[in-house]
């Protein structure tokens, strides 16, 4: 049985980790990338269906296309991060489900039911953004999540036939722990949930 | 500047946590959802609009009801799970907005766009979804996600005033190691991912 992990840990994960938006001069290596992904694709997706897609943007070249279509509050984050992760997911995820759900036609569940796809892609690629901002966390990096751009903009730029849909944007990096704005206020336990 | 967490905290969030459906007989104390939720919370969300809402359903009354709307598949587990999370959120989310984001008005990007405001609840609220399942899993408890549920039913059985939205669910307890179905395989990296 899992244990409590200790309390720099949790501080590390949730606590002491803030939204970043100055970023040190120090790169992301693309095996780092690697690791990232490789610990958020083993968390949960509903029937294992795992619709999300990551465009990692390093180049000057792919930051400028990047940043056509950004909103202005975020230009300058976005182009100092040294990575910044588009989260999409795949529209046509089913068409994938005899691989990832072998044991049932799970696909059939999909085919026809474009709100059921729709509904499932969104949650899913969303959990799977959420993953990757915690397994980056827990490798060390700092994260700065985006939703400040122009969806429709960045689909035509980078998943031009159609089949990928961006979600949300997380710069990556090492981030300036002195440049992180106050922490807003969060709901208390009692405002936001209850125990029946 | 964080450190890599060690192995072991990491097989522990990630590698070798599963989700579970067969539960052990010990209880989840009350103070323990209050610990998860209060981890949960401090992980980002766009303009810290954080509409997920919680109902910790745990006594036998409160299962029966959550029993009534959960699909055949689901039904043993969601039973005998010590406490099932219903992750929902709050439609009227902006409405907080000048409590949790007190220093524009953010509550004016999203009146009369409805769009928008669909969008950031889900988005926002399936965030906060996966930070409580990554912090019970930081907790040491095991988590079982599920869909198979008929959210509208959920909803007028749980919140019949329409101001909140089911979103998906998740069994929250001890789970028995030894009952986990075979892992399902997982995209590699250059399958999912592309760096530019």
């Amino acid at each position: 049985m899992a244990n409590r992990l200790g309390e720099e840990a949790l501080d590390q994960l949730f606590r002491a980790a803030r939204t970043h938006n100055v970023w040190l001069e120090r790169p992301v290596e693309d095996d780092v990338l690697r690791e990232i992904y490789d610990l958020a694709k083993m968390a949960p997706t509903s029937a294992n269906c795992s619709p999300m897609r990551v465009v990692f943007v390093k180049s000057p070249e792919a930051k400028a296309r990047l940043l056509a279509v950004v909103s202005a509050g975020n230009q300058d984050k976005t182009r100092t991060a040294p990575v910044t992760a588009i989260i999409a997911h795949d529209r046509r995820f089913y068409d994938e489900l005899p691989k990832l759900f072998p044991h049932t036609d799970a696909r059939a569940w999909f085919v026809g039911n474009q709100a059921l796809i729709d509904t499932t892609a969104f949650r899913n690629g969303t959990l799977q953004g959420a993953y990757l901002m915690m397994a980056a966390r827990a490798l060390g990096l700092d994260c700065g999540p985006m939703s400040g751009f122009d969806n429709d903009k960045l689909d035509r730029a980078f998943f031009p036939d159609g089949r990928f849909a961006s979600n949300f944007l997380v710069n990556l990096g090492y981030g300036d722990a002195s440049k992180v704005f106050p922490r807003s206020p969060r709901f208390a336990f009692d405002e936001a949930c209850t125990i029946l």
